[in-house]
């Protein structure tokens, strides 16, 4: 079978990442990504020797990149006229302007990130929730960050014991490390409840009721969400624990074991020589596992720079049509992306 | 009848503010406060014409007081033994000592802070939740800042709907402004559930049935803590916003009026004109409030500097039998303290 | 004499200080403050009874104050029309626009801060450095906060030994305490060399050569800056030492007492009982008092919120011509804003 | 030739780097590390497949390192009989107990890191400023993160021009991302001047006059410095860009770029793909440099994690003579390294 051919729109913080990610897959190939000025992400591109075609966004000047000698391939059309799907990882806003305006005329499918409406695209999806309702279509927008996370957890209860209702706190970081456009110093800062990443959850998962609270923090590694869950049956500490042990993108950590808080857990990710010291799973602390009378609680870690990552590869694997069932995609995009191999270390 | 008379051990962060509390109760005399070397806390006495007499506890080296020319009043000793009840805010573990060693044998009460054990005092108090178990008490032992509260809102909501179970989230400031001995940069930290505050409420509030989670930020001003309450009956949004409303020491933000988070909150005490710029209340965020089906949520700041300061005045009229209810002793408590005028005004 | 009769426009982290600091000043009277909207710093004004009368600048909507029942005494106009000087802190380059349309057409003096253009005003001031110059002025515009704590430590060492050269590293706290609109995230930010602050002190002080780098940095709780300064002559540790402690605006601190940093500094103005715990002094280290061959090298701390009252003050008298020179003006400033006692108590 | 067999002592935040550093020289065999506990870095190293084999130091429970599941190879000893030289990073005062009692008896030579006393070794070393010095010398000690990458820079203007005096600046980040032990939360905090940077630069270069100050600051990732330096000519900011341009070690960065400060530099090393992120050379911004009347004056970030690795690798080389010059040791570790590509593609 001919691989599916991929292009990346957008190479900051997000498109970086779904670059490598395609990359990685073996059934997939990254044609190229397109941006728009030669920022920092695209001069350590040129320093790596250009392992990425570069095409420029209408409105590019040329001249700056030539001055740096930094090469270009070809325009956003030569990009998006030569695959089979687009991964619009643009400002927020732009993603439909470019659905409207260039893919749906080119007849390229898309899968847009958060940023986006939820009317950007056909499918609100989620690699574990809901990957059949993304087979064959052309448009689907992923969740964000937290919340393509906390489906993660929530999912898993859900599918081993039923869940009705969540009501979740998150502990926001506030921006990416090296992110000079955002910020907050020695303050806390609370928004209006609940949270859109309770409603998102319920777009997704409509059978369970959420709400929440978010509170934004000044720190860049990792948002921390707490879930008070309502299951079908009372759901012990045990019975969470053996859940979460078998999910593939979920590691359970242990203060004990040197995993005190979300800088840890960037820290490992740096240690194992992973590429930007990004982690690919949600981390949930065993440690944070509490009964409240007949609900559970929990709190995770959100590495949120790459942990949407495998869902958009699920996606890319629905909309394609590549595989037929959630099993099936998501093993395969764990498989490429090397998910796993820390359990059957014996590791989380 | 005759002034209360009391004594402050320990001159830091809480001690400063249980004696600025002590001196506004018009039925209290504040004779003096202890403390062992001339910190930057009695340097600031001094600038300001010792409006508080100092004794030196023992070890103290009365030479570094004279260097700077800070007069000196006397010795723990002659300070116990012209109080009826001391309050104890020395660190952690010296006030059981202090009890052993001094007030048993002088036959002074005392009240402890959250610091110590809970076996160092007969009960475990909050004016507002058990007043009348503090009655004639000699030793007394106040709850923590964030205990403290967060027991404020639920017995709040306990009185006027019932309540069975609580499940917390506590946004932990790690340290004080200006305290150079704990720190965390860049990092959030996650402690074993559940958090001692749920089980500290529990002790208070032995009917209901409270766990939780605990998360450290990089942050000085103000623990921000989520509840999820389940109550006897369904408490509707309006309900627990009705309730918090009337009580004297919670005050209503809104994050439309500038109160977006635990900075605003520090800063609108600072442009009250209050000193050190402190505030006895909570605030509750309006916007927070959001029900989870039957449950409901919310979410607080606590200041933590100066929260406890009432509770303990509240403590002394109970172990001194000042008043015979927690009505009248929180009201007169509040009356000197000032609490409550913002309501009047129609301000939260 | 009548009193000088002062308004402020826009009451905010500097017009509520300035408006505090006239209210001191026992022969000025405090007209009132003006303002856009019911702010936080409004509705503590309103919570504390309304001390300054407040009136409404163009635009404003009563109604929002109406609603909460904070009183209006007048429009911006009637305010104006009854002050001899206005001080304005309105956002950077409303202050010309308001000089234009309004102070001059009313014939009404003005004080610009550090936000405003050069160009608004006839002389930039500093209260030491050149009150002269400002003498009868209408329009004067007042340094900003690092360039007024700077320059007192400069004109300090410049008239005792004369100073040729300074080259300047500020490490900038990039938000004020609960300044919600400006952030920095784990992150240091470096500006384009030389910074403004060294350019601003040779404008005010010609003869000196300087020259320097910013960084921003993310804490809420003053600046440091550290100079490297050429003397005429040479400059010891102890002749810098014995300039600067006969500064009154100039406090000498001591790690070993407890100044271990901007932190330190802060909660000592808090514990002084001061107004929203402001300190009007810079703080200067004995212990980084350095030399580098023939220079003079030290660090000191700029308390942001409050450093340029006192000389924005200074500026009303030169204005307003109440005092000839620099002695009787900023001593009579000091008197009433309360500043020198600390020396004379042998502190700093 | 044979390649020079080298273990790394203590598998921390340098460890860990010096470990991948010896891994990259051709001429270089890691034989292995040792360390004490199955720390996130050692299960890090496990989840990888252990590319180094592992020996324990004495005193490690190996019944830990067996409940994971890590593989042993061996004893502290074994390791240490098997090579030529150890790098030595343990906990700081460990390094001397090691060398008396293990690297002397076993004949073996050592380099150890900043935290190390002096008296530890027999020069005190920087690969560009003093190689030669280390020339068959059993025991070096490496210059700490901020005096290696500052040397850096005062060599490079001192071989081009002669330097005679310096005077700097050091604003430092307080803690590594994920260290829990240290911290500072909304806070500056001032040193003890001159700072212990200075004065080791005035060791290593004994015809220099060196002071400084140095401020903690609350940040993660990299130290600036500024520097103002009297040369033995003037040096102006043309002649310094130019020499600095040379410094294979050294890049120079600019604002419009995209470096706005210590946490561009990071991510940058993150998005050129380096392990953890890691930057070897310091950065210095053009942006900075001025002339201060004779002195020359300029801003650097220090990648405190990795900036030693280059320097240690050097010392392998003058403590074993693999190389003559100072031209060719550098010159070696820096084609092994990868270091200076970045200047061939004109980035920097």
């Amino acid at each position: 079978m001919a691989k599916i051919r991929v292009g990346v729109a957008g190479y900051g913080t997000i498109g970086q990442r779904l670059a490598d990610g395609v990359a990685k897959q073996e059934d997939m190939e990254l044609v190229g990504i397109a941006d728009m000025a030669p920022t920092l992400a695209i001069r350590a591109l040129y320093e790596q020797g250009m392992p990425y075609d570069l095409y420029l966004v209408d409105g590019a000047d040329k001249s700056k990149f030539d001055e740096v000698g930094i090469p270009v391939k070809g325009s956003f059309m030569d990009l998006v006229n030569n695959v089979d799907i687009m991964l619009d990882s643009s400002p927020a806003g732009v993603g439909l302007k470019n659905k409207i305006n260039i893919y749906e005329p080119a007849g390229v499918k898309a899968i847009f990130q958060g940023g986006e409406k939820n009317e950007v695209a056909d499918v609100f999806f989620h690699g574990y929730a809901n990957y059949e309702k993304g087979l064959d279509k052309n448009y689907l927008k992923l969740t964000s960050c937290n919340t393509t996370g906390l489906i993660r957890t929530v999912d898993c209860l859900d599918r081993a014991y039923g869940v009705e209702k969540v009501a979740i706190t998150i502990i926001r970081r506030v921006a990416d490390p090296g992110d000079y456009n955002r910020g907050l110093t020695n303050a806390l800062k609370i928004d209006q409840a609940p949270t859109h990443q309770a409603v998102d959850l319920m777009t997704i998962m409509p059978h369970i009721d959420a709400t929440g609270i978010l509170v934004h923090t000044p720190v860049t590694h990792g948002h921390i969400i707490t879930v008070v869950a309502h299951g079908k049956q009372k759901i012990t500490k045990e019975m969470a624990l053996e859940a979460f042990s078998k999910h593939p993108r979920i590691r359970i950590l242990r203060i004990e074991d040197g995993f005190q808080g979300n800088a840890s857990y960037f820290k490992y990710g740096r240690d194992l020589g992973h590429k930007r010291g990004d982690m690919y799973e949600v981390g949930l602390w065993e440690n944070s596992i509490v009964e409240s009378g007949d609900d559970i609680m929990y709190a995770m870690v959100i590495p949120q720079e790459a942990v949407t990552i495998p869902e958009t590869m699920d996606g890319i694997r629905a909309a394609c049509h590549m595989q037929e069932t959630r099993e099936e995609a998501t093993s395969t995009t764990n498989k490429y992306l090397g998910i796993g191999k820390f359990r059957e270390l014996g590791l989380g």
